[in-house]
Formats: structure tokens, sequence, C-alpha cells
């Protein structure tokens, strides 16, 4: 039987310096988006903090926290205060010299439901997540809740296929990205508009491809740093299973955008389009391959 | 060390009911986007023949021939002729009740390269290709031909994004897909544009995850059949590495699309969105599954 339908709400926030002013911010939005009817909130990539992976410093570690810290413990409150399920970014602290950019799925009943460690790790100017994040170790997943399946993934997986169709495999209806992706001040005007679209493109295909719901949340506003800076470009978006735009935040605010995610839709486009009938599972061997040339 | 630049052509075109005028016609405009400079030529899938898949009938397997048949042989003489590569889709028959859709790549010697038998068979409300096409049993390749490396992959294989990945990894520097796509008149008011929309986005988003050019032949043109018809929606285009559009025909009448294939282009994507460097080729083995739940 088919989940029921279920606003789901994304909150877009421009993370200041104090990672205590961050968590009460998430858990205010996170108060109002559930006003506003929404069921699953979803926040940005390490919302906790600026985005830090700017510059390599070791004192940055001591940004990260256990998966049972303050973070899950703040939202699992409001969670299960309010009944709906959270997405909760963390900058995961593992053991001493193994850390994650995790999301814990925090369910209505306040506790965490799931935990995925983002598996695609960046590593390009102003973006040194090697230097931070060990890789993934839990695959790709999606995790039950209140609402139904969530498949999560984190920013960087945006550009990886395979990671979509795994947690689309796994059942999800939704596949929700918690994202901190911007412009490079200097390359905006040449490529600012072919990057953002590309970022969209390929998500809203993740959504066609696997006929599910496609939502991404991204940071936004300029955060400075020695040699730049990083203008996050917003534009958080959910897409529904043809990648039809349902809802889509501005560029360069705070915003929570809000669409409904309806499994007859699902149903109806996986009816009408159904590629997941005819995928030559037989023949994608070489998918685990670096390359075949 | 890198090809060379050159430039890819597409013909996009409406077939009439006689394969041989067919044929007489896509050597007239393969010879005519080699006098514009055009170097690999590409035919949209099923050009011999109006789209038979509307319907199953029996005696529509008379309408194909083996790899070594009348298509290979003049686009042959005129690819040698001309010094150019031709992509040369052909309905094709193997051995008795062992039909399949299939792509001929010709070099400019004139020889079959490389042969393509689509993998992924659509069977859908007047597509009823399941009928008529044994899906293929050669995998997804790259052909070396005297341009460089073509992936050769035929209309529903589009909507498949492990597809595309095993063509790029291949080495391919383009993915070619003759197509023959299009609305059925009574959807085309209510989903005609997200249908056109998706279409372009999923192969623009194979552009971009794989960092190749991609480039759609689609015929154009309303063919009847008893029931309704198809709409052919024509809109051929040609993507570069990150997703641009840089040529698009029109969505209603007959036309060739020229593109310039730089390989500096692709290597220029790459060192900035380095996603192969980064793919998680150890948790991938999943998609091989049919469903994990």
């Amino acid at each position: 039987m088919p989940d029921s339908r279920y606003l789901i709400g994304l909150i877009q926030m421009s993370p200041e310096a104090d990672p205590k002013a961050n968590l009460a911010t998430a858990v205010d939005r996170v108060r109002e988006a559930a006003g506003e009817g929404a069921r699953l909130i979803v926040l940005p990539e390490l919302f906790r903090t600026r985005y830090f992976c700017q510059r390599e410093d070791p004192a940055c570690f001591d940004l990260a926290e256990p998966v049972s810290g303050a973070t899950t413990t703040a939202l699992g409150r409001v969670a299960r205060e309010l009944e709906v399920a959270v997405i909760a970014p963390i900058f995961e602290r593992r053991a001493p010299g193994v850390y994650h950019n995790s999301v814990a799925v925090i369910d209505a009943s306040g506790e965490v439901a799931g935990l995925y460690r983002k598996m695609h790790i960046p590593d390009d100017p102003a973006y040194y997540e090697k230097y931070y994040f060990t890789p993934g170790d839990l695959g790709f997943e999606a995790v039950r809740t209140i609402v139904g399946s969530v498949g999560t993934l984190i920013c960087w997986d945006q550009w990886y296929p395979e990671a979509a169709r795994l947690a689309a495999l796994r059942g999800a209806s939704v596949l929700v990205y918690p994202t901190a992706v911007g412009w490079h001040p200097h390359e905006k005007e040449a490529h600012g508009k072919a990057q953002l679209d590309a970022w969209r493109t390929i998500q809203r295909a993740h959504a066609i491809a696997n006929g599910v719901f496609v939502a991404a949340a991204n940071r936004v506003g300029f955060e400075e740093c020695a040699g730049g800076g990083i203008e996050f470009w917003g534009s958080s978006f959910i897409a529904d299973p043809f990648g039809v735009i349902l809802a889509e935040a501005a560029a360069d605010k705070e915003q929570t955008i809000y669409a409904e995610i309806d499994p007859e839709r699902i149903e109806e486009v996986r009816r009408n389009w159904p590629f997941l009938r005819d995928r030559r599972v037989d023949a994608y061997g070489g998918i685990t391959e670096r390359f075949l040339f």
C-alpha cells in the first residue's frame, strides 16, 4: 500500500559563526516549518557551522560532535514534540582521526532512525573536504520514517547517478540532498549560470531516471575566507518524479520552501514511463570499475 | 594525446513509406552534412522506415536486413568517398526470429567498425518494440573511428544513466542517440512539454555526469496509425560535457544541426568538476540488482 501524501519543507539558511546560535535557529525554523504543515524537514549540509572546509585547519575538528550529541538531542526533542521527521546534518566525530560528513535521520519519535555518511567526498579549491571527512562506509540507504522511506545523500553525491539509483532501489520515495554549494566569486560571471544549471539538471535527472521526488536544501550567502570566499547559491528546490520543479528558493536569501510528496504521483510516473522495468541488470557489472579503457 | 576537434552533424528526418527513398535521402543528407564540414554524421533510429512499432504486425519483419545489407553498403560507399564516419541505424535481421534494433558505426574506410544492439527495449502503447526486437547482447561500448571514440546508444537507452556511464567509461568522447520519440496526440497538450523537457534533461545530465558530449538525432513529423499515430518531436540536440546545449533542431521540420566536438572541452570540464575521480566503485554493486527492497 502506498504511503500517504505529506508536505516536505526545505530550510535554506546562512549559518553564522556560532554553532549554538545555528542550532537555535534550526530549531526555530523546524518549528516554523512544522507550523506550516511540513512532516519531513530538511536542513542544509553542516548547518551548525560556517563552511570551514574553505581551508585546511586542524582546529576545525573541534567543531565535530558524536551522532548522539547536541544536534540530534535538540532536534530530536523538537521532532518528538511536533511529530515530524528531521534530516539533521552533522559533522560527525566517530573516533580520534575518523570524522564524517553525516546526516542523522531523526524520526517523529525523536530517535535517530538512520545515519548516512557522505560517500563521495569532493576536494577542489575552497572545498577541501578530503582533509576533513573519511569517506562514508554505510553505503546508499533509504530510511523508513513516519512519512515513508527517505533516501539521504549529501551535496557532492548529487553528481553521481549511481548514488541516486541505489537509494531509489532501496525503496525511497524522496531523495534528500543537504548541500553546501556555491560560486567562486572570480568564476561567477563566466561560469555561474552554467554551474547552477548543471547542478539543478543532474538532480532533476535523478528524479526522472528513478521516478522519485528529489529535494536539495542548500545554504545561501557569502562566506568570507582568505583568498576568496564562496557565495553559496541557495536555489534549494524540490522536483517531482518526472523532474518538474515544484518549489524553488531564491539564490540570495534565507527561505523555507514546501512541496507535497505524493506517492500516487510516483505510481503514475513509473506506470507511464516504466524505466525500472527495463534495466539491463545483467549488463551493468562494469559500473563497479574505475574506468574501462 | 587528445583527439582533434571535429564537427558533428545530426540529421533530423521524416522517413516516408518507401525504404529505398529513405536510404537515398539519407545518402543525400550525409553528403550535404559532409559538405558543411561534418566528420561524424548521425541518422535517426530506424530511418529506413516509418516507425512500424506503432502496431504488432508480423509482416513488418520483412523490413529487416542483415548488418551487411543495403543500408551499410550505400552509407559505407558515401562514407569512404567523403571520408566521414556515419552512425547508421538498421533494423537488423540476425537470424529467423532474432531481430535487433541496431546501429552500425561506419568509419571513413566505409567499413562497419562497430555494431551496437539496443539494450533497453521499450514497450508502451504505440511503441511495441518488445514484439520486434530481441534485447541487445553486445553490451555498452565505444567504437574507435576516424574522429575519436564514439559511444552508441539508441532512444530508450536515453533514460538509463548506467548505459551512458558504461559507454563513457569505455572512453567515448561523445554519446550518440539515434532516436524515435514523440507525443501521443491525445497527451500532448497536458504532458507534452514535460515529456520533451524530461527527455532533454536526462540526456544533458548524462553529459554532465560523465563529462562527455551528448548528441540525440530524432525523427520528426506525424506518422499516422490506426487509433492515434505519433507526432515525433524532433528537437534533436547536441550538449557539451557540462550539459550546455550547443545546437538544437526545431520540433516540426527536417533539419541537420551541427556542433564542434572539442576534446579540450572534455579535459577542461573533467578537470574542474572531477566527478570520475570520486566514484565509489566499492559501493556500487547493488546496481546489478533489480530492486533492493
